[in-house]
């Protein structure tokens, strides 16, 4: 019986942490409108629905079962499967799987929702100029197969998990993966028509409603408690609490941090790299959420908070057009968080940080290669981006033929 | 003790849900005035906050004990009724009350919730051209009387009950019951001036802020954890979950098969059927939520997907008004929900078929006829429409003296 | 074992209300961004972001020492301190600390979101004209110091606690200390350029999104159950669940009220006091949400509708600009919940209506004190006020160099 109450309580969190995920895609897909020209808002929108409803979806058909194979055998696992489709395993729902943390179920929706966010690192990436079907087609492709093939070495128990790499939450199974995919497909589709003068130098181009990208942001760190919390894998207390608190500490430097650091630089108060600063925390906590104190996770944001700066910079110097700061935030400050591990807290040591250097290197060889190779065939095949009439004209308009504010007027009395 | 412990964490769970079905509002408020023209925002939003703070206040002062009456006297109890206010009976508080499910005060407040989204479901159909008064005094009447009288004929312990008349979550107790009234209500307002031509043809009048419409879907989705979560009426853990899981496949596959069969159709890749195909899906799990497997949930979800789109298309071809699609959503899926109970799942028999059938027609015409009724009443009396002129100069300037957006302006710099 | 089940049970409950009470920031930027003028947008959302950030990482320097200091000595308790820094002290994280309600991590966390939102009440009130960098250092000194040390009073076991004051989850401790420095910033700020003529008319300067500030309300409401239920300090089934009833119809009845007593004041459905009726409920109940009965509730939110609509119409009276009504809904409400708990629910009695006056007025005037003083010295050093020309160009572009929505455009096709 005692057994029942705790097992109920913890899978109480782990569902509410699945539906804290689930709402980061509201984050994510203000996000990256906000950042972005009004002519594309129903074009992201409309990849956003498409990643969660899509990823759901491939999830249940094969991805959780490539991702949770089982290792017995001791095999690479490399593309081990556990067949399509789900159905619970004997004792599924008991206090007895996965030591009553939560029932097969939500361990399913859990890891689906965390699937679904690896694709919607990218879509912030190409936005504005990647052809839709080519985009549809790359989750499809990404998220359904790499994503779990990469997940299954540390999550599902393969080589990465008994080299005793650690990521706690993913951010490099999560955040690189997208990110390296974003790094990929940037490079590959080319800047957006007037990112860069004729001399190469980066004009800005401004988002069309800041205020839901702010909400973004504040919506995503919501969503992180989940993410983070969730990944304790139940309710227990000390661990779940000490995740919220360094996540938030994270967060908190990370933004401060870069609201200084740019101010310093750039002399003005930027709200987008206070925001970006915000997720740069977060993104780089990630990994170690459980393993840091106080002070760790202060640290390791306030880092975060200065490499997205400079990452943002970076970036545009080497020409590389990230609307919305994607590769910066999840990518540069994922493995910026992955070896944090081996530098700070409970597990930081020399030997530590080369097996993350390791883990990160691995993951991220395997996402650019298979990246690469998909989207070359697409770009060969299909075509990655759309004619310069359309991009010119909007992607809503040419791919969707909807306006996203069609009605909209001023000052109507 | 033990129970205390579980008890504490069903109630937590239950409180949670509570909070989610309250976080609708928001969505539901969003997808309205995403959807519609920007001259009628801020009598969309009246109206919304309209329906949740009254909603509260009557189901306080007589509709729960409308509702959960008690029919240990084997009554029809139609007309049943506890007594005026609240107050908890004796041993409301201990893990006695409700199997140890929830409190009494848990319950009070989450089925308050759920009475007040039935009203609102009215709300986006009758837009942008009823009268405010009319829809205050409808929504009193069938939010403070209709409502809890059908649901009393299931949830309450009534006759649909004692027939075996399964809806776990209210695909008809709430969803079609709102919709039924939808279309009583858009039947009886006629459409709004321009929707169709002389000849009859529909004109796709456009929202005017479609990222606001997509995220209350994606709010609305997150609600649905709530909704269909908490009516497991415990922290169960492998019921809860199953049900978050059909729910999500469900809403999932809905909008994947609306976008796809949209596409065939129409030959453009439609957000806005995208988004319907979601909340389709969503609606049509929620009878029998707990019931379903992943597949079924799947099913349900990709049938109601199409059914969305064949429904938009049919409201228009017989020349009703529904700016926001709630009468295909909430009433046409709402039924079908209702009914895929008989065909997939635990339940799936020939006889359970005809007792859903046989609810779904029980409750249709009850809520038809009682919303004909007041309608038509409020119709020769105050009148349900405002005039022409109002109409064209938009609610928010004639009824409310106010515009949504005053201070906006196009580039400041 | 069995305290292992329910001390998880209650440390989840207390996370999720961390989680609403930190979701509250989205709440309070909308609200503020909403009732404002378009070109001081991003000002007003960087504010919000430096306070969430800044606060929790004040509140974990010394803030939270500072406010839990121990009174176990009988000190007065001003300036007590437990040191800077967190760190759990021994069974910080067993089921021993704090009756097993939450662990020693998640009472920080919650705490510091808290804290943060002292402050945020003051920015909403000084938009649009006060200086970046005076909001800045203002925010570090008050809620650094002014708020802990007030909270230490009462929270932290100080002489308000021994007097018998009663403020369960901050009328007085939180809201009204935000609303004092927020009328003291007022009075010193001024009025923004064109709100009184030169007769002293005030004029209404319309807000630019009201459906921004229509959904800060409602996740403002759906923050309440975080803020009002985690103030229970467990999740007990009884006191939980009676606390988000009374939340719930407190603020439901405060938006009726408000929205019927401005009716018939002004002949029109103001959406805007229906929002500031619900946020005044609110208020109103959070001094004594476990104590009231659903009738009080009732009671105290209607009566806390009229005084928002009294109030707003008051603040204008005196010539105080107050743009989104912050010191009638946080400041008078906040004064009038706490007063409520010694005439309504449990604890009514005169002797209590005297303590709670008391602590009003104590609270009250070391808030404005040390607001003065602090503005003050802002004022006579670096400035608290933006020149004209910045304020009628507005603080987006002044002070931040961005424009909220640059690339918006109308009619795109």
């Amino acid at each position: 019986m005692e057994s029942t109450a705790l097992f109920t309580a913890n899978n109480v969190w782990m569902m509410i942490c699945t539906a804290l995920v689930f709402f980061m895609h509201l984050g994510f897909s203000f996000l990256e409108i906000g950042l972005t020209r009004q002519k594309n808002t129903i074009n992201i929108l409309f990849k956003n629905f498409f990643v969660i409803t899509i990823g759901l979806l491939l999830y249940c058909i094969g991805g959780f079962n490539l991702m949770y194979p089982g290792f017995d055998e001791g095999a690479m696992g490399v593309l081990k499967f556990a067949g399509f489709g789900i159905a619970p395993p004997e004792g599924g729902m008991t206090a007895e799987y996965a030591s009553g943390g939560y029932t097969w179920w939500t361990d399913f929706l859990f890891q689906g929702m965390f699937a679904a966010t690896a694709a919607t690192i990218v879509s912030g990436a190409v936005a504005e100029r990647i052809k839709l079907s080519a985009f549809m087609l790359f989750t499809i492709f990404y998220l359904g197969l790499v994503y779990p093939i990469i997940g299954s070495w540390k999550w599902g128990g393969g080589f990465l998990d008994s080299w005793g790499f650690y990521d706690f939450a993913g951010s490099t199974l999560v955040h690189s993966v997208g990110g390296w995919a974003a790094l990929v497909a940037v490079a590959l589709l080319g800047a957006r028509i007037g990112k860069f003068t004729k001399e190469g130098k980066p004009n800005a181009i401004p988002g069309h409603n800041i205020p839901l990208a702010a909400a973004g942001v504040l919506i995503l760190w919501l969503g992180w408690f989940g993410f983070n919390g969730g990944s304790v894998l139940s309710a227990d207390p000390e661990l779940t609490s000490l995740t919220l608190v360094t996540t938030c500490l994270a967060a908190a430097a990370g933004g401060v941090s870069s609201a200084i650091f740019s101010n310093f630089l750039y002399k003005n108060y930027d709200l987008t790299m206070f925001m970006n600063g915000v997720l740069g925390g977060l993104v780089g906590i990630t990994a170690g959420a459980d393993q840091m104190g106080p002070t760790d996770a202060i640290l390791i944001g306030t880092i975060a908070g200065v490499i997205i700066v400079a990452g943002v910079a970076f970036i545009d110097r080497i020409k590389l057009d990230d609307p919305v700061g994607a590769i910066a935030v999840h990518l540069i400050c994922g493995v910026w968080g992955t070896l944090a591990v081996g530098i700070f807290g409970n597990l930081a040591s020399i030997q530590q940080f080369f097996i993350q250097l390791a883990g990160v290197s691995i993951v991220g060889g395997f996402s650019v290669l298979s990246a690469f190779i998909m989207l070359f065939i697409l770009k060969k095949t299909i075509g990655l981006r759309v004619d310069t009439e359309e991009e010119i004209k909007g992607l809503d308009l040419t791919e969707h033929g909807m306006d996203a504010y069609a009605d909209f007027r001023l000052n109507q009395h």
